[in-house]
């Protein structure tokens, strides 16, 4: 497996890139394949990855005739700031593994496209530089660490480097790269790093006695609890957004919590496999809350009419994941920018022909649920 | 990509033609690959375009035993007037991609079947030219236009050309060619033309500012409105029936708007992808009208037995697009005519063995849902 | 096409052969191209043949343990008579396609076997030299002919050589090879006819008239009606059976008008393509006529799992079609006698593992529906 | 067919083993491909064998955040021991097939895992012999023998080798190989004989007569029945574990006739097909007995997160047959360990991601219905 094998990246957008999923098909040609394969591929038997495509196809839009859109907008406001549109760039770690300029690159797309940018705790460049390259408003996204006193100093980075919002991802406290991938020879080359933790010293890891779980006294040891989120809503004064949340139940007390806003999802199919699809958690979560509190939906969207869908079921805004690494692995931050824009295309398509001029406009009775075939 | 590479048309029905459906087999021989993809494929990622058919097989027609329908026949009236069958030719543009004698030669095929004909606003011949071209009567498809002069000035010419009804398509204020049919590099070639707008110059568009929408502010601004409907439907004395309609509320809206019948259609797949079929949202909508007004369906119907199934679930008769188009590619009038009525004998055997003597007979009692499998 | 180049029929059962449903797979072996394409095939798209067997597969079989059935028989009495086993033979016309044995082979098989032998109308033997060659119960199958004449003519012959039941097919007033058959080149050989009808002069039919219509003013023109019926069931002493309803309706008239039993059938589908599957129909006709009124399923029994399926969905014995055809041509009258003994034992199997030591044992409560999936 | 092609069995671990379902690819490197038919194949047309694993796929596991799992565990009593984990090895006969350590050896992989090993009648060694090579509890899968006094030998024995349970399985009184085996040409080779029976002379059993049915007076008349379950379960101290239930009436009986627990089974699709999967037929089960009773769930276990569907859906525990007769093939009594290790680590990961730190945490709650596609 050689990392060096791909083609530069292009300075252009390629020609026939016709919608935002035409840079799947596409990134084939500049991501090696171990590292496509760690990139599209899931958790377990993937059963989760292909549900949450799934989930979208089962709905369908309904369209309006005749009504006046020539004054449409996607504009949303989420967390308290006006966003041009409501698609998000989900935190994605390592991003150097497609593209050299990494996650700089992609926070340059996403300022030049109005998107917000998410940086990854896992991200290959450091939140600092991170911070430094793109223009528009990011935030912070942050795996509890074993230990309190690296986790707090991840927060006060962020904090001083201007991030505006902490995205803690609860879903994979055990993770590690998926069969697909480890099938495929996948590991992160030499020279890709967690930049963020280089200077933290892994903590020493009691060893495990013979009855003991690799995974309940394993891993699960250092997962954050209840008492690790009440902890971190104190110490910052960043509004908190946990992603990874599938329950309604969770939803709830999250919300009571004082967390600022949730992101429905299942990490991409890439936490535990058969879960069920984040669109469907949606409704369940959207019905449990009712209307006003900000809910993302991630996991799942690959066109704007997929976003139209979250919007109808329930959400305020999107997170696009593996979209966003492929787009830079064609196009580098034009590519970034480029699929935002065909993604808001695609969304205002919908949203004409459904008669909604704005995303407010947009609610459960623009879709109705296709029969099982 | 050469459109003179396809054989001469024929001089007579193939052999081997066995139903309706098969025309869609032959047309491979006889239409270019880039045309064939424009013809057959739909918009975005198809899923329409399948839906409709699905939604066909879907319904089970329930036979009967011993009824005398000896006396059978398929008459219907739509609009006043009399038809010898409820298999009427859907708009579509363009003909002569597919064969030189174009628009005209297939409203001699509908002609000699007994069959309306509806030329589009985006004929490869002129609107006079067609209404010359068949002796039976005819109906002309109008694409709003930018400017309402030339709108006014093509229902005037239909007026005059003798054309019995308008049909105003809705469903595709934003339109293109599908992903299929741009990645097999379909371009309309130069020898074809929209013969109906030639004489009119395309109006100045006024450039996009940056934060401007190419959707909204772009090809929405141009899209009529509820006011253009009702100024049409005062500009003229023929009956306005529109096409395009898959919402309840939009079907009951239209009709106390003085709207003479409507046809329940998402354009074959071609408009939004990821609608409704046509055959569900006619049940809803004709539940939402109650019986008496006329509503046609179109999108989906490649048989008699489906046309059956359509007036079962509430249409008084059904719009046939692609087919024709192959006929038309494969044998000419010949064909067209001959596809109207392999279809209409589809029709009739269905008929027969439902106990149905006419089109009176067949109701929602004369169908059954399958179980989803 | 030619008939003559199959191998010579076996002396015995060929190895291999599992289960009654090996015949068919067998069967290409013995059958030419053309013909298997008539015999396997059915009408339309072959929508209905499919949902046959689909609809079998929904059903599950719940077992039972530690029930004592060492004195378990699947003996069942239809019209009266006793018979061993609930498996009768469907009337297959032109038996001589697949076997130079014919009807008269497959008689001595459903001799053999104790089963209840059909022959049709359009056998490729006479119905007397049927009669001679079966020693078993046999029943004749009728097609109302054009004229009364002709048709009585039948009725007399059948009651002359024995036959104890006339079975009146209604399900196929216009028939014709299917699609597959016709695609596949296949045409009745000069050497196979319709040996009950040579003597009979075909009518004069009068020509159709332009606005004539071949299916409602042809072929419906000759349709047996419920006048029809009422003229056969007064016209024989033999018990009537109608084979090919459907309909709950259908099937209460033709109690009340005094036919003795019902096939529930849609012709193997083979005549109308979109109706329900037998299955599903035998349900509804059995919930409409209650308890006691004899029922037969014909069109989709390829096991003796199915035989299990249709007793317990309400029907007192089943017609096996291809499979007879198939076990002719791999076999002659001994693969009849041994396709019919795998379904029986196939049918014990069921039974015995399902608690069931009669066939009476055999209800609803043994059968569940499977989720869809 | 040869027994001696395959490679000797390694002597550790293969590498690229991610999950216990990778036993089952790499086996086929392992097992002769008549031996991998019989134990891959199911019975009839392996209906229920593809049913048992849809099954599990229907459902969904819902994850919950923020839980405290650090002191998890697996731990479970059955029939009043404790076990580290709920996976039991099903008893699977003739082991030697595919590895010359056989039945001794998987046992010592089960005492190494702490699984419950369940000893077949059928085994290809003695059960004396598996009894003093595997150092952890072992039960004896009884099947009744046509004499009572075989029966009560293999009960004594099993008592005095010191097995702590018999297993009587009751859905299998008619058997042989399914057809996919028997087209491969599967026999079993004459070094592989069911030791246990070595000792018993075969009884004579009386030709049937020409109308008697090789099932209900053949197969069926040595089948046990309600007696023959009263005179075990008075004539053994073990408790009596009955193996092969679907049914909840069954169930009832069985608990109130003083069976200790029940294995939920269609014995992995190789019994009876067509009837429920296992894990529907759980669900009724413990809907019809409440909460309490020992139910164990056999038939489609091929990962952890099934064994974690198993037991919100009403199991306390669940038994492997096929991964068993894979892990042994591919790496013997080191590969048994293994495999089970790995369910265990699957199971804990569902656990610690839906927030159940025991297995009495897990309930229906935790999981959902997938929409059928």
């Amino acid at each position: 497996m050689t990392h060096t094998a791909r083609p530069a990246p292009p300075a252009a957008i390629p020609p026939g890139i016709l919608c935002a999923a035409d840079y799947e098909a596409l990134a084939v040609r500049h991501i090696d394949a171990p590292t496509l394969a760690y990139i599209a591929g899931g958790s377990g038997a993937e059963t989760t990855l292909s549900a949450n495509l799934r989930a979208f196809a089962q709905w369908q839009i309904r369209p309006r005739v005749l009504c006046d859109v020539s004054a449409g907008h996607t504009r949303v406001r989420v967390l308290g700031r006006a966003w041009a549109h409501p698609a998000m760039l989900a935190p994605v770690g390592w991003q150097r593994l497609v593209h050299p300029g990494g996650e700089c690159d992609t926070a340059r797309g996403a300022a030049a496209a109005g998107a917000c940018f998410v940086a990854s705790t896992l991200a290959s460049a450091s939140l600092e530089a991170i911070a430094a390259a793109g223009e528009g408003e990011q935030w912070f996204q942050l795996y509890f660490q074993a230990q309190r006193s690296v986790t707090l100093d991840l927060v006060r980075r962020a904090e001083a480097a201007g991030y505006r919002a902490l995205v803690v991802t609860l879903d994979a406290p055990v993770s590690s790269p998926g069969r697909r991938a480890q099938r495929a020879g996948f590991r992160v080359p030499d020279g890709v790093q967690a930049e963020n933790l280089r200077r933290y010293r892994a903590p020493d890891l009691p060893a495990l006695a013979p009855e003991q779980s690799r995974i309940f006294q394993g891993a699960m040891r250092a997962a954050p609890t209840w008492e690790d989120l009440h902890w971190l809503l104190t110490a910052t004064t960043l509004p908190v957004v946990v992603k990874g949340v599938l329950s309604a139940d969770d939803a709830c007390a999250l919300r009571a919590a004082g967390v600022a806003a949730l992101v429905v999802s299942n990490h991409g199919g890439r936490a535990l496999d058969g879960v069920p699809p984040s669109l469907t958690a949606l409704r369940e979560i959207r019905a449990a809350l009712g209307a006003g509190y900000p809910l993302l939906l991630d996991s799942g969207i690959r066109s704007g009419d997929d976003i139209f869908k979250a919007l109808a079921l329930g959400a305020d805004a999107v997170m696009v994941g593996r979209l966003q690494a492929y787009a830079l692995a064609v196009a580098g931050a034009l590519g970034v920018a480029h699929m935002l824009r065909l993604l808001c295309e695609e969304l205002e398509l919908c949203m004409a022909l459904a008669g909604c001029a704005t995303v407010a406009d947009i609610g459960a009775h623009c879709v109705s649920e296709a029969r099982p075939c």
